[in-house]
């Protein structure tokens, strides 16, 4: 039989180098990049350990001109930058993969913050971070050095070992791309006014590339082909394509995708599609005869194949699907496909890097851990002595520690007090968006039924003496937490006054199902992270008092302290998606307040600049500020001498990437070395002091 | 004559060791910390040079359960911290200086971004950062853990050479303030309850630190004797007063002020007194035999007598101060008093760190480069040959540019178009709050007058042929810059439509007196910094429709895009207090809107998450976007052949330290060799790769 997946493993040739097959990891950012170059080679090696055929860095600032500082991006602004980069192109090589660098310029983007030097831009502009200071017009002068910058970069690029190098355009960060939108170049000079000229410095950047190092370098062009803002952006179909058609033998691989980056890493909770951007980036191929990538969280083998086949694209392009699984590839070619991690699409990982720190993953609890602690996402220690384990709680933390000590070879007994393994994440994922949360236990509970000396068991609430009497030689609780009932969080440590004069709803009762009487609904959100969103969300559609005229006011009103709805979730380039979709739903929407008590049918608020009140009338309170830990068993058993450790949100409420997180790091923790594993929290990059 | 300050050059005990004099630069952040040690010790190195007794760093992470990342404060997990930390000991005691380190756990403050450890608190409760991830309850034994780790940190803190070493509970981030406070202390063990329980974990720290280092080190307790939040929180006169008591004799030395940050940094658009904490502080001499430091941004030497005279204090404490003038205590000693630059309590410094990258200051532009650029803030390289110098526009890159160019020896014309030199900061300094901001040209323009070999010309305008028939050697352009009238900037590219319908004033005619005419006015702010907020405070304050039902709504109406008023001021820890005033003034704010077009009477505004419009009446329109660089003498200069640059706004519009930072930058790289000047650019600490 003729593998269906073979087309995915012929080999490709990108300009003078040869990619071993098609899965093709685009550059994407990582929260370490030259601030910590270890950790970014062990991290890049394990994709090309896991077959991928390119491995990319994150962009690459060429100047102290594009600083991004104080993120950690990746940097080439001189020959220093060199050993750094080199960890990671002989760490890629040494798998057979091909390293490929993302040099950039960020124009007014960069707002130069360490450097101090004056942004450059298209034109005299603001920056888009909130800062009083602003970009500067390049002058004809300043674009001949820019273009000085980026050669001398591309050369270093080289030195360092990388075989790809890219000139980027793409995103709504890089001066290359501000050039060639019209709502930001009005320059009169020749780099202004037609495509022709909007298109010149990038057409100087590809030439100059190549004529630098292409005889032994490929150079590849990353292109937003549309802004997803219709006739107000570049779109697709029209100088998108002509932008492709100018250029199209040029590079030597295109690396087409949609800008902004919310909408190029669009998260499920918006954009459940596999491939949704094949729409803006398909015509490419049937435009250059140059090799293509585009990217779309594609985690299904049979899709690629089709993509591939069809003509669509010649690489597979990912960022999240290789970081939720840098082993994808290899899985695919070994015929495990059922074992790849599918990216559930939360964007932890583009936070991680908008949080200035190292990446992390919800699916996958390695990524960011290969150098720190050694960590490789499919193998773990095995066992020097036997020992059984028992798990309570099947939450995200329960399974996922579950797995690792199966692995490791240990009897694993896992008890779930509810009907369905899975908890939090199943709960989750019955709210409005969050479906593809669900894969967090999916792939889990699928690994723990394949295992032998697993048993789980469901409806099996355990007390104290269940425990002690099960005799297991170590415990693992992962009971999980419970939303307060009280309004206690952040913003204020006293409980809303007079809460017996309303309903509440805690949002565990709403992901049990129950849904508040008909009447006004006060969610109230100090977390403010998704779930207060989600659950606004969730009951506005429930309610769903859609008509002729839209939707009407569905008694659902959204409280916050914080100045906008969900703030943190800015770092996952949702925010703005989220208001907007509240604002749609017609919920109402309170910034700025503080819940403070509740009369009959009324709740007052606090203002929290002048602590003025005002009322709003509610039937129903839904506090969404704060979890308790489930922790209970703990003192007991260990009083009790038996050998028991907290994990999850059990041990501390916090995003479902941290419970499983907490459950891998029990797993390798239990039986090693103490010290080693207390050595790995120390572990970090100190400056060279020279 | 007996010299009237040498009382403040006294030497003093602090335990085991001697302050040479009373000025003690307190702990203070500089966005340089364990990422930037080289920059970090010079900095500190440069106020021991000038005079300090003492110089301390900003806090210091005791292990990595307290990690701040992504900021850059100081470290001390372990031992491999050590080296980075004696680079500043050796610096300080060079110069017969003390150093002292601020040892810090921030419980439930610090979010472990990088470590990943579940934060630590005194309970289980929400981090103070919008992050889901919980802090959770320290267990005895965690209490027992942590204890070890503060004992070991100071160790480590005399190996690496400290004098002094801080037991810190401030700022409403430290787990030992919290343990204190009753508000975060809900504990029932002996670590909660009374008083004597809650500040048992301080006693504790400060009996165990002693005991460790004490006999060569001194131990100093920084704390916050009150929270400016009256009853809802610690307050002088009770808890404060009795935390003094208990503990009084215990630490070599008490470092007392207010809490939280925003409250103990306070800038002087809301606080423009000297000494105003003393009035929470002074009673601690009263309680204490031990040396007592506080702070109030103390720059008057007369008050700084009167205060040790009077046994108010022993030491003056000092952070912006010193940073504005790291040679305050020389120049008092040397009898130059009126030399100093004074601190106008902008807060630039603070933004820094907040900001992640290295300090800088507004009045001092060498704050932060005596690492990468070798900068001295009273030392220059005089010149090596004669040259004329002309400088266009007397604001503030203009005049540090003048000092710098007088200082190094040149030849110096200064000539401004305007009637009276000082330019924006002066124009600013007219606005509500700014008054202080004068005094970044008062110092300058008294330092040029004492200067020979500057010539000053005011109300003089210089055309293109006027420059080049003068004949400097050289010519700065600090032309400055001009507010935009079209609404263009950060979130619009697009003019707002049919402006002609509406009276528009921009900042610039405000600034000039110019008031709007009765009737509503609309105060458009898409630049998100400080001017738009000043501005709305200033006409609402003009306006003063206060009545005995306190103010009344006087048609001051301010819309931003943005989701708060004045975001970019969180960074000054202003935000609060602008939106609070602006509220409390009845201007009518409306947020998450852009304005987009005007009708008879009306702006239309369209909401940036939905694109829905509303409108609002109003008669004048202010938009504070965006700025144009005046710079039109550059090009036909260039062209003529003569020696041109431009420096500050006129080459990028930014903030005040911008400029400054500018004109003493182009001083500085005046006939300099320009690969030195341009290697500056690219300096920075590189991680060490092992």
């Amino acid at each position: 039989m003729i593998d269906p997946y073979s087309i995915l493993f012929e080999p490709l040739a990108i300009g003078p180098v040869v990619a071993r097959n098609r899965f093709y990891q685009v550059p994407h950012c990582c929260g370490m990049g030259h601030l910590r170059p270890q950790a970014h080679a062990a991290m890049r090696e394990m994709k090309a350990r896991g077959g991928w055929a390119v491995v990319s860095t994150e962009e690459a600032e060429i100047h102290p001109s594009s600083d991004l500082s104080p993120y950690a991006e990746q940097r080439i602004w001189d020959e220093r930058d060199i050993p750094a980069l080199r960890l990671m192109t002989d760490a890629v090589h040494e798998h057979g993969a091909l390293a490929a660098i993302e040099l950039a310029h960020n124009g007014s983007h960069a707002a130069n913050l360490y450097s101090r030097i004056a942004p450059l831009a298209v034109g005299n502009m603001a920056t888009d971070i909130g800062y009083s200071r602003q970009a500067r017009n390049a002058t004809k002068k300043d674009l001949h050095e820019f273009r000085q910058w980026h050669r001398a970069a591309a050369l270093r690029a080289r030195d360092a070992g990388f075989d790809i190098v890219y000139v980027y355009a793409g995103h709504r960060m890089t001066l290359t791309q501000q050039f060639l939108l019209p709502e930001f170049n009005d320059r009169r000079d020749e780099y202004g006014g037609s495509l022709e000229n909007r298109v010149r410095l990038i057409r100087e950047l590809l030439e100059e590339t190549k004529e630098a190092i292409g005889d032994t370098c490929a150079v590849a062009f990353r292109f937003a082909v549309d802004e997803m803002r219709g006739s107000d952006g570049m779109q697709a179909e029209e100088e998108g394509r002509a932008v492709v058609e100018m250029l199209a033998e040029l590079p030597d691989l295109w690396d087409v995708n949609v800008s902004d980056w919310s909408n190029d890493s669009i998260t499920t909770r918006y954009q459940p599609d596999e491939g949704y951007q094949l729409p803006y980036t398909s015509f490419v191929k049937s435009v250059t005869s140059k090799p293509v990538v585009s990217v779309g969280k594609f985690t299904s083998p049979d899709k690629m194949v089709s993509l591939v086949k069809n003509g669509i694209v010649d690489f597979i392009g990912a960022a999240r699907p290789s970081i939720a699984d840098p082993f994808l590839p290899q899985k695919i070619q070994q015929g495990r496909s059922d074992e790849i991690r599918e990216c559930i699409g939360c964007n932890i990982c583009v936070a991680s890097d908008n949080m200035g720190v190292s990446i992390r993953c919800t699916q996958n609890p390695t990524m960011g851990e290969e150098w720190r602690r050694g960590w490789h996402p499919e193998h773990i220690e095995p066992k020097k002595a036997d020992a059984s384990v028992l798990i309570v709680g099947g939450g995200p933390a329960g399974l996922e520690s579950a797995v690792q000590f199966a692995r490791r070879g240990f009897l694993v007994t896992l008890s779930e007090a509810g009907e369905t393994l899975g908890g939090r994440v199943v709960a989750e994922s019955g709210l409005n968006g969050l479906a593809a949360w669900k894969r967090v236990s999916d792939i889990r509970i699928y690994e723990l039924q394949q295992k032998a000396g697993v048993s789980i068991y469901t409806s099996s609430r355990l007390t104290v003496e269940n425990i002690k009497e099960f005799g297991a030689d170590h415990v693992v609780l992962a009971t999980g937490s419970v939303w307060r009932a009280d309004g206690i969080g952040r913003s204020s440590r006293s409980a809303v006054h007079k809460l017996e004069k309303i309903k509440v709803l805690t949002p565990d009762n709403i992901m049990q199902g129950e849904l508040p009487a008909d009447g006004p609904v006060l969610i109230y959100d100090d977390d403010q992270c998704y779930l207060a969103g989600v659950i606004a969300e969730h009951l506005a559609v429930k309610r769903g008092n859609i008509t002729d005229k839209g939707v009407v006011n569905n008694g659902i009103i959204f409280v916050t302290p914080a100045n906008s709805v969900s703030p943190w979730m800015e770092h996952t380039l949702e925010q703005q998606r989220i208001q907007k979709s509240l604002l749609e739903l017609k919920v109402e929407i309170h910034t700025g307040k503080q819940v403070v008590s509740v009369a009959d049918g009324t709740v007052e608020l606090q203002c929290i600049y002048t602590d003025a009140t005002s009322n709003v009338r509610a039937d129903t309170l839904i506090p969404v500020t704060e979890r308790l830990p489930v922790d209970a068993l703990y003192e007991p058993l260990q009083q009790a001498g038996v050998s028991v450790e907290l994990i999850g949100d059990a041990h501390a409420p916090g995003l479902i990437a941290d419970a499983v997180y907490s459950g891998h790091l029990a797993a390798r923790g239990f039986l090693a070395d103490p010290k080693a594993a207390e050595a790995a929290h120390f572990m970090r990059e100190l400056p060279a002091l020279d």
